[in-house]
């Protein structure tokens, strides 16, 4: 048991401990870097918190983090809208975009299918997805984690999507790029292997 | 260069990531976590950040951090009034008085003297502590780290406490308590033999 000097001081340590990773120690060492800051320093981050909170929406179409109404993907003139991409969270729409590969459009489930975690796939925006296939898109990338709730997710949508004219595809799974051979687990590799792509 | 998918989370983002050890990655990932939680959640934390600057006082006395005028230990009367030690932040008080061995009073210097950072004498509270020697206190223990600028800090206090009729002392260096001796680096194993207390 922690004796804090102040009443704030322990209010602001129980608050700032509540975010994910930060423990007890290191909310102590930033409440003690905000007191030390002029009093705008935190104003400004005060002020950033809560109109992230107030000013943040959703796309009404992608549901993607946007400022306006729809989104700046769904409303750009510039984007192939043929092809639908599909993935957890608005972080993998900066990842995908950040390669500079892709050029189609977004739609942002919301989190995967976890039945662990309680989540299922009524949760996540899976229908505002088949009611926007209505033929102008004429493939659908599934851009989910390689993990369990990624793959539980995928098989899911494969089965619903089925009943669409479309092409389904999801990303490719192998050996990432610039690691040695000997340190990629046997998972990967076997996949790699199977998924061998033909030279010429 | 990030493309964030709204104004209010890059906004987020930008203050975020000033916190110390806080960087653009683990910022979106906060703002993310911010943007599940319930309206309630952001409020609590943008609150508790601005009470802590607009009610967190420093007390008068010690400069320790405090909800009053006068901190909790100038204003006990279950302290001992002629046993001062001097620390550098509030931080070191609340990890000597986790260990229940101390019942004294505090004096927090707000810092150590460090040329390099353009920190000196004046920037600290010297001046306070050295007006507090009144008589009534008869030892000063200096409780400052074990590091250049603590040792520096420490200097400077002796030739200034040097005037005055107490006895100064400094916390006990040696091998920590639970280490091995083998992996005590030298300069620390050299000081606990060079300060070698007698037996009995």
């Amino acid at each position: 048991m922690q004796s804090y000097p102040s009443k704030s001081v322990e209010k602001a340590v129980e608050q700032i401990s509540k975010l994910p990773g930060i423990g007890k120690k290191s909310a102590l060492r930033l409440a003690l870097h905000l007191l030390k800051q002029e009093e705008l320093f935190t104003l400004q981050l005060v002020d950033a918190l809560t109109k992230l909170k107030s000013d943040t929406k959703f796309c009404k179409t992608c549901h993607n983090l946007s400022d306006e109404v729809e989104c700046n993907f769904c409303s750009s003139d510039n984007r192939d809208r043929h092809i639908l991409c599909v993935v957890e969270d608005f972080r993998d729409v900066m990842a995908i975009e950040n390669t500079h590969q892709y050029h189609g459009m977004y739609h942002v489930l919301g989190g995967l299918i976890s039945p662990m975690d309680g989540v299922g796939p009524a949760d996540l925006q899976i229908e505002s997805l088949l009611g926007r296939l209505d033929g102008t898109i004429t493939e659908v990338i599934l851009a989910l984690s390689p993990n369990m709730e990624g793959d539980t997710t995928a098989f899911y949508l494969n089965r619903k999507l089925s009943s669409f004219n479309l092409t389904v595809s999801t990303i490719a799974r192998g050996v990432p790029i610039g690691g040695e051979l000997e340190y990629a687990d046997e998972v990967t590799l076997g996949r790699s292997i199977l998924n061998r792509i033909k030279q010429g």
